[in-house]
């Protein structure tokens, strides 16, 4: 049993993508027209895993959340110290990474993320969500995403660097920013707080604008393919890091668990913004973590 | 110094990228034109980490290697077994992966990867490469790779499921396969080999069929944006896992090092080659992570 | 509910220590008489974590568990490679260690690892092991163990190298060997199973020698604080490296669940078999990891 | 070439283990008898490595390292979720862990951890500390410390309950308290600054007591096996979590690096101190990481 709207039932009883449905090979095909002049834009946050550098602390990331760690099996410094080629002079560098995405890099959320009560996005029972991993709604039920989408650059709206850690970003806001959004699209939302990382981490963590719930649901009612922003939780947060809504308004709950919407956080948009580009073809691929909650990823925008 | 022909300087002094600036905004939007009925298919196999299970042993690999681990901190199990919900009833599941991609997974090697003597592609520094990552030539270099991708569908030509574990493939037979090669495209080139994992591991390891030398110049000379394998070292492995190549034919060394041809390998293609498509839209997305030696990919064919 | 024998509430119905409670400080002093030279020995395999390089597979292991993984975070080849020192010339070495110590190191196993039913040890529910570790009879729990530690020599009783995998080493032969073994003592018995590694791994799997259900028995009788092998399982294991007595006799069943015993496996005992003696002070201190299933550790002895 | 004094040479050309070798089977005998109650304590600190809990920043640590993680690859709630046991009813919790042991944990250093020049303790060429691990001064050289340990109870010297950041403490402070220090001992030296981590994290960060350089040569000079603190340094640190002092007087250097002291750092020592015991069996062991620049451990004192 769920709120009032969802779309559990709508594509199946066993589905297990959503509104990633609505992205047929035809809506797929159309979304392609949205490019103009092919140049290709990153969205993504680096990932700075040095463990022995205060690299790590230079990306914006949730407090307390464990950062990636980026290790070198072998490299440059092995050769340069003595180490002796591979055959007759192949040198190789070999790497590893540890990271858990929610919170700490560029992600996409996967519908077995966030729930209430004791059945995931589609009745799926959230039992099935186990240390080896979730065998319904994870990660690798996603494929590819290959939308268009539709920047909706709030903080420029209002000629602001970024929205204030209070602001919640309501139906109007958006309506005045994306008149034309159509079922299938991505919906990108900026809040610029990425921004203030760079002034302040503790600025950073005293709160995070957001999309209020109201403009969660005006969003699931035009049947986006997915939701992705540049803040941590696409809802704000407050001062203690938590969304203060109530299970009714989550964001996470009313997009994701009732109308299987996936999420992406913490992107980097601002490159994207300074084009003043409101359209494009959005990309994102996440790792095919089977059982994955999520994956970082490298949402790329074509412009 | 590094052994002629080669893209040394060709891009400039300082470059880090490659072929991959073959792939102006121009060369991308008459790529997307690949693209004729939007079906989109991931081209990555699955990442099993669940290290308690047989799970991770299923997917093909490199003998030795360190598989994937994907471990959930919270989880479904966790509610079923009293734990209590984030305020008014919200339930997460949240994970973490820890990967060397190389030679386990399907990834992208940076230019930084192999080389030979004292020098990465394009005369940086190998010094330049460190433990906490290469501050040349890494995976953060590439940004995104939107290309036409041509499928090289080798055993299909052959009329068998996969080729021989001693085959090299042949100048010849790519121009068979792909007369209309254009600079920028990906080279997306299939052995069949990963499904002989099913059939029996040692089997896999015995050797690897893979691109010979002069198949690899050839490709190098026709501006490959980029080169996709489903095979696990792009040219062939002998029965130690060994290049058995010396440096003057080594495939990365020809490849990476030579010209700053990306490599991405351990590629999925038996639903690729299953469609009978020859052109498509190629799209990988490696992640930001600054200095990497490759990255886990999640490679999308648009068709 | 558990069968019988047990030491279910024997320690108080809260207890999470099973017989290590045997330990209090007249045992330990009476223990430190056991040394009478003052050599101290290492009974730890060596934890290789080197990913990129072969040494991983030098250490005897179960198959398919994910192997140590050690990498350097800065170390001596970045300063070769013209890393700058820290302040006026300060250099540093600096690590992370990745381990599931099951299967791949010299480990203990805590009361939590193993169970049947709905209860560990003590009537612990399980449900208390949850994905943030162990509320209950977690490795944290044990503190350090100072005890006298009695050598079974098994191998050499029969003068073997090593048991065959099939061997099950009855009480008979533990009374032959420990006949003076006291409550409190910490049982080491020897298989001799590690050096069939360096012949073959894959004989290594086919099997391992082990502890017989009787043996147990007779050991949680003679009320010994803990037991620790040279094997990966305590009890023997067959070609699938599965337990093959049914749940009365696994020895993890027998022993850690109903008796509170912690185990301690795949330990090094060559060098200490080569001295000769039976009796010594035998010390183990697990990482205090809260909620861990178990620990790596490096026992000593102290002859 | 290192500065004078030092003990480069004392022990052989090739040694590897520094002051270590002071425990010789005699003096470790000896060092039993320290032991009168059997009492025996861990000095360490818990390993905390729920990632989605705030538990891992309730144990003291230096700001900005990564903290340990632990996971549950299966785990209670896997079972109370509907999983199968194994067999006929058998069921596990097994777990991982990721840890960086320096500034997050109790550790020992190896002591290829610090150096100034080109060479390690006794000339050990630096160019030997590579990606797959030191292979000179690693943390598997060490073995078993069993020592007799002696406390330097600084607070409670001074009636206080930790010192404060600024405080180096001195050959006097080390003279009044351990007059009968002797050779082969291990100096266990406590700050109590642990304790201001409960009241304030950034108090913690804002500085640390340690030792001077003059008590570091006082201890040197004295021949200690090894030093043990509960501060994360040894030495002091200021507001930067930096060692103020110049290379000469820098605690490492004299201590590890010159004299082939290992140092254990961020014990927890406020039970013993309670004892008002200064006279004890002090027991560490490394995990045996082959080339490890240190380890986490768990070490006891046996009162």
């Amino acid at each position: 049993m769920v709120a009032e709207p969802n779309n559990w039932g709508r594509f199946g009883p066993d589905d297990q993508r959503g509104t990633l449905n609505l992205l047929t090979p035809e809506v797929v095909l159309r979304a392609l027209g949205a490019a103009t002049t092919g140049q290709v834009l990153s969205l993504a946050l680096p990932i700075r895993g040095a463990t022995s550098s205060a690299a790590p602390a230079t990306v914006p990331h949730l407090r307390g959340r464990p950062l990636p760690q980026h290790f070198m099996s072998v490299d440059g410094g092995d050769y340069a110290a003595g180490a002796r080629p591979i055959g007759a002079g192949l040198r190789v560098a070999d790497d590893a990474l540890v990271v858990s995405p929610h919170g700490t890099t560029t992600h996409m959320d996967a519908l077995c993320h966030m729930w209430s009560g004791d059945e995931l996005y589609n009745a799926h029972p959230a039992a099935r969500v186990r240390s080896y991993g979730a065998t319904r709604c994870g990660i690798e039920q996603v494929g590819g995403v290959v939308a268009r989408g539709v920047l909706f650059d709030v903080p420029r709206h209002h000629g602001v660097d970024h929205l204030p850690a209070g602001h919640r970003v309501g139906p109007g806001e958006l309506e005045a920013l994306g008149p034309g959004l159509r079922a299938g699209d991505v919906a990108v939302i900026r809040t610029g707080w990425p921004a203030v990382w760079r002034r302040s981490p503790e600025e950073y963590w005293s709160g995070q604008p957001g999309l209020s719930a109201e403009a969660g649901r005006w969003l699931a009612a035009r049947d986006v393919a997915a939701v992705a922003c540049d803040n941590a939780a696409v809802g704000g947060l407050d001062s203690r890091q938590a969304a203060a809504e109530g299970l009714d308004d989550d964001l996470h709950l009313v997009l994701l668990h009732r109308h299987g919407i996936h999420l992406m956080e913490m992107l980097w948009l601002e490159e994207l913004s300074a084009t003043g580009r409101a359209e494009f073809v959005f990309v994102a691929a996440p790792l095919r973590i089977e059982g994955g909650t999520g994956s970082p990823i490298n949402p790329l925008a074509i412009l």
